[in-house]
């Protein structure tokens, strides 16, 4: 099935203790891309300024990643820059020059709007709704978003979040959104708000697929090194979302499947700067990570 | 087989914001025993004070506990009192009352020196050495620690962490006794201090077991409302030992089962204050807990 994502894409100042990049690819479009490209086509809706290494991108082509939705304006390319410290929790934004991206109006091409897989991530509430309100045939509409449409759009937001199949979103996020400490308790009010479901990542914590029926607890790869977290979260959307796509199945354990494809990309992605180390994997390489997921969470209840 | 516990036994003042106790029983050792008892006989090392309310714990005798080790001195219990917040993992110690547990010297009995499976609960370090010197027969030997004895007694600390199969530690004791922030880092050099192998208490992101081999990554359960988080980490651990000596069987799946005992027990524990829930729990609530960790972590492979 073909999967649409709508979202950045940017050049990225990252420093960590491990390292720093300058103008490297970035944004939650690009991570997803490159994740989800492994398991199906994807097709993009986004900006950039004439100065994006577009060639970059384009190698993504003969992995079936369609670029038509993809404008190049005339102006600079979206533009951050974050540092993290020792705790790699915690990042600095040191600067977010948005450029082209400022007025980014996403307009879905005609050659897109039958796209059953749609992600929308972390942009305006009221762009999300933009995009499906124009989409013929949506299937299963996931989404991401951020502390900051919390706290400034929140009507907009939940909107949305009352729309989509399933609201991907961070642990500390759902305490904002639903005021509680408690994260099940914060799940509960969030489930109230309308998506069909929801994935919490927690970071080095793992991640929680919930539906009204079931709670999937899904680990995070044990990593002794991250070298740069950017990207992390659109890299597990990306690999929930591409494989959910290429296999078209939306069962409970093709769900949690998934999730352990999301969760391995992640883990892929913190390894190196930028989308450097998931430009290119071997399809050995994220089987057998997906394998070392699997020994690590099984039990039995023996014979009694 | 026969389960030694030597630790604490007090009585505790808590309150969190769902309420609060006073002189409550508390204490490493009576929060492992209760845990245990459910899967094997217990045998206590301990002391305590004329005030104590012996007959409460006496209960237990139905379940194969054998106080035999248990001191009863002139004096007053280990008196202690905490406070939780709204956020449950910020504690505020507010008195520390040894009393007759100040000069606890834990002298097993003739009785008890065969016992296979020792738990030595968290107690200053080199008190934990003499407990094993006064073993005949030791198969598994697991204990734990504390920051105290980290920052205060590290060189003892070390020397009883490489004479035992497990050391039960959490993830912020980790950072401190490896010096690293990355907890697979911290894992690594802590191995390297000689336990066999090392169970790591993430509290409501679940628990590790870590082998030279393996590793195995269990969840807690989901609780929307912790009444009262005192004595999780020793329920646990009497969970995993009760199940571990009751079946005597230490490989990697039956290792893998015992951890998800320990994480039904402590998710039993902190639904109600002290040991008012683990006291007296039916079979079919543990197992029936024990089948929803199943359930929340399994998943395939798929087809391809």
């Amino acid at each position: 099935m073909n999967l649409l994502v709508v979202g950045s894409l940017s050049l990225d100042d990252v420093e960590t203790p491990y390292g720093e990049v300058k103008n490297a690819l970035g944004g939650s479009t690009t991570y997803f891309t490159y994740a989800a490209s492994y398991f199906s086509p994807v097709r993009i809706v986004g900006v950039v300024g004439d100065d994006f290494p577009i060639d970059e991108l384009k190698f993504l082509e003969k992995r079936r990643v369609d670029f038509s939705g993809l404008a190049v304006k005339n102006g600079k390319t979206f533009h951050w820059g974050g540092k993290y410290h020792t705790n790699m929790n915690i990042r600095d934004t040191l600067f977010t020059e948005l450029n082209v991206f400022e007025n980014f109006n996403p307009i879905v091409p005609d050659s897109y709007r039958d796209s059953e897989y749609i992600f929308l991530a972390n942009i305006q509430p009221d762009l999300q709704l933009h995009v499906i309100e124009q989409m013929t045939h949506p299937k299963f509409i996931a989404m991401d978003t951020m502390n900051f449409w919390i706290s400034g759009m929140l009507k907009e937001l939940k909107a949305i979040i009352s729309k989509v199949d399933l609201l991907i979103i961070n642990d500390q996020e759902i305490q904002e959104l639903s005021g509680e400490s408690n994260l099940f308790a914060g799940v509960r009010k969030v489930q109230a708000m309308g998506p069909k479901m929801l994935i919490v990542k927690k970071g080095e914590h793992g991640a929680l697929l919930i539906t009204d029926a079931s709670l999937f607890w899904a680990p995070a790869y044990p990593l002794e090194k991250l070298k740069d977290p950017t990207g992390a979260g659109d890299s597990f959307a990306g690999g929930f979302m591409g494989y959910l796509a290429g296999t078209d199945d939306g069962s409970e354990p093709n769900l949690r499947r998934a999730v352990i494809y999301g969760s391995t990309l992640a883990s892929f992605c913190v390894e190196d700067f930028s989308i450097n180390r998931i430009k290119n994997l071997s399809v050995m390489e994220i089987k057998n990570r997906f394998q070392k997921f699997l020994k690590m969470t099984q039990f039995d209840a023996g014979d009694c």
